[in-house]
């Protein structure tokens, strides 16, 4: 759960409002996280970032906004990861890999927890329309990476559309189940998933 | 969309009571996977299902009983096919590949649509407490798998716990972009998921 006195001492001084609305996002994605959907109200949210309700409302002004806000930076991680990879990586195959790692760092990292994207159809057309065309694009574009691998010979022949899902899904519900306190090791989850994904769960002989 | 034509032939049969829940579960896992938590109201399930309010209130008292049926219905057919692999799989891999392909098959066959597990957390006490303990006996019992494949030789060494999150989050999310109108071929989608995880994309040299 949220630090309440730390988040305190950060509201109380004249800190600059992106970063205060940054500890914002990250405190309503942890709650959407571990509470859900309907179990999170602003109201809870204020209290966890000790701000009075009608200072959190200079914030946002719904819970679909917050919502939004939270899914919209999760797609920017999303995307700023898949660049680095692209970026970083020598073929196919690696930048896959880096996406999977860069994504969990940024996931379990100072700039996470990450709203599971779990409710855009319920968003109001304004934020809804938009967010289902960046999430049809960025899963595009992970899927022409994996085609780009199977091309270059770095990734066995598969159905790159299928496979992006495979992939998408088992990442994007590790905010549901990863917490900071169960004293997971970084590396070992980053080897885990790229282990299953990129080696595969059969034993080599 | 469900077909509201088809279920309201079946509503006005004498169909048995358990019949017309299960259709009115899919109908409900469908609707919250497509329009999200907040975006399904008992009142357009009614319409859908061309039953009254009052007549969908003999099924269900309210949302909360609603989500906490489609999800222990999940629950239900998961554990079933868990065990169904673990009686015809003759090895840890072998049970794993199973416990894929019978998930597949159930979730995008008759008896899916299934709903997404993403609300446990919002729902009452009196619901939520029994499936969070359901939901970490049947994550227990996957890993348990995979440690045994491990055991036996058919599963390479790994931590079982973070590869049975990376498996049952990739299997979890299908019911999020599988549509039955898309016309994926299931032996294609089952493909897709045992390759990945059982064989890894990594090109074989």
């Amino acid at each position: 759960m949220p630090k309440q006195t730390a988040n305190a001492e950060l509201f109380s001084q004249d800190a600059l409002y992106q970063k205060k609305k940054s500890v914002l996002l990250r405190t309503a994605a942890e709650c959407f996280n571990t509470l859900g959907f309907k179990g999170t109200s602003l109201k809870y949210l204020a209290q966890q970032l000790n701000l009075t309700d009608a200072a959190l409302y200079y914030y946002v002004s719904s819970k679909d906004e917050l919502v939004f806000l939270c899914y919209e930076k999760a797609f920017e991680l999303g995307e700023r990861t898949l660049e680095r990879a692209i970026r970083d990586g020598a073929n196919g195959r690696e930048i896959i890999k880096l996406f999977i790692e860069y994504g969990i760092e940024v996931m379990v990292g100072e700039e996470g927890p990450v709203a599971v994207i779990s409710e855009i159809p319920s968003l109001s057309a304004k934020y809804r329309d938009g967010l289902m065309d960046r999430a049809a694009r960025h899963t595009g574009r992970v899927t022409e990476q994996i085609r780009k691998g199977v091309a270059d010979g770095s990734i066995a022949p598969c159905n790159a559309v299928l496979v992006c899902e495979v992939i998408l899904g088992s990442l994007d519900w590790l905010p549901k189940w990863y917490r900071p306190e169960a004293g997971y090791d970084v590396e070992e989850v980053k080897r885990a998933y790229t282990q299953t994904i990129l080696l595969g769960l059969d034993a080599k002989s």
